[in-house]
């Protein structure tokens, strides 16, 4: 029997991760876990971001997966060697695929935006730096955009101004790439595109994801004539996770089940 | 020796009814306990913030308090008749102190802003019209307004818009009277009452919750001629949460120790 990929975030903007998976491999299984009992992960110390990753991957390896895909920003920033020094299965996070996918652009001028905790763990910059030292970085945390996207503001005039006031300094600064580093801000995309303007290339984690779990996995991953399976599991179910979730798949989930973590 | 009041909250935001319960009893000690770890509780389901709150109560017990203020309108809304069956001491929480307070005002149209747990809990509501029949009653969800405030930008233009989005119904309504349904709220309270007008009138629950504490529990508060200590603990202390708690208490906190709950 195939073993499923496991597919971890804080919350429900990483299924847009676990879709770019599934359109590239789509006879593979996927077993998602959404801590939304405990998110954000965002605003949340180093500590406490560790603590809950590791719980989670261990949660996820109880499911026998094959590879562990960290599809959250926070937790890929701040608990990446964690997970990669404690977990028996290989571990993906989304900080290097969107790295990856920005210097192919050839831009001189990359920015970087996610939340705090991603933008202080300092691992976008570190990563840009090591892969190209040539490439200047500017890094811009912007707490308010993932409660705009979960209230479906991503195409909203509120939302243009706050992304204006958070990327002014980018702007001025001539930014050629921004990546997107958080799984939340595909769903903003009118409004960053809007805000940046045409000549900037937004970069968003989920596509160059399944770029690198293609390249660098391709024994893990075998398509065949199968189609796979997608369980989804969240800590807490709220209404308004449902929603969103939703939104995102664009269809109600086919499985979809609440589990208890925390004392894993 | 004298017990201290505990005073719990999903976050820092109940440090504003700390302060005022302070300034009223300034000889007690109080324990605080936000649990910033698994914030927020607003937009997450009943049984999840019931089981947080419950855990919460617990802790704070082992500090052997003897009175329990429960200054988080989401838990106040969801699990205040399972904290005051489970805890063997007194519970307080945050609703009906707001609304004896909108009451005494004398309108006759009262609206109430919360968070989504809050407002679709239907607390505030079933509490208005159980003790006043004649008032009419609108609530409105707010979501964005806690990681405005959060953002501080308690007094900013655009919080003044999200604000004027959200209250739009409630001002055409002509409402009276506005229970701020949040203890993050009173940070708002320069955007608030500019888009609602001088005319409205804003309630905040933290005075109110002194007074009922005030008036409920004479027995326990007993005022004399020593300063009392405070003892702040937090689930998770990243930066944000102490710049937050600064802002609220005006300095530094005294004491402060970050502590584990999960297992509790």
């Amino acid at each position: 029997m195939s073993r499923p990929i496991g597919v971890f975030d804080s919350g429900v903007g990483g299924l847009t991760v676990l879709s770019a998976l599934r359109h590239r491999f789509p006879s593979e299984d996927f077993v998602y876990l959404g801590d939304t009992a405990r998110l954000p992960y965002g605003t949340k110390s180093a500590t406490t971001v560790q603590r809950y990753a590791i719980n989670a991957a261990a949660h996820l390896e109880g499911h026998e997966i094959k590879l562990l895909v960290v599809a959250c920003n926070t937790a890929s920033s701040y608990a990446l060697d964690a997970l990669a020094s404690s977990a028996s299965i290989p571990v993906v996070g989304v900080v290097e695929p969107g790295v990856r996918a920005a210097i192919a652009t050839g831009s001189s001028r990359i920015g970087v935006i996610g939340t705090e905790g991603t933008i202080r763990s300092g691992a976008y910059q570190r990563a840009l730096s090591d892969r190209a030292a040539a490439v200047e970085v500017k890094a811009m945390a912007c707490p308010l955009l993932v409660p705009l996207a979960e209230e479906g503001w991503g195409d909203h005039p509120i939302t243009d101004q706050v992304a204006s006031t958070y990327l002014a300094p980018l702007l001025e600064w001539r930014v050629e790439t921004v990546i997107l580093g958080c799984t939340h801000y595909p769903l903003l995309r009118p409004s960053l595109q809007r805000v940046v303007g045409e000549d900037v290339r937004l970069v968003d984690s989920a596509s160059a994801v399944a770029d690198m779990v293609g390249v660098d996995h391709h024994g893990l991953v075998s398509p065949d004539e199968r189609q796979g399976a997608v369980r989804i599991e969240l800590t807490d179910a709220s209404d308004r996770f449902l929603r969103i979730t939703r939104a995102i798949l664009g269809r109600d989930p086919e499985e979809l089940e609440v589990v208890d973590i925390d004392q894993a």
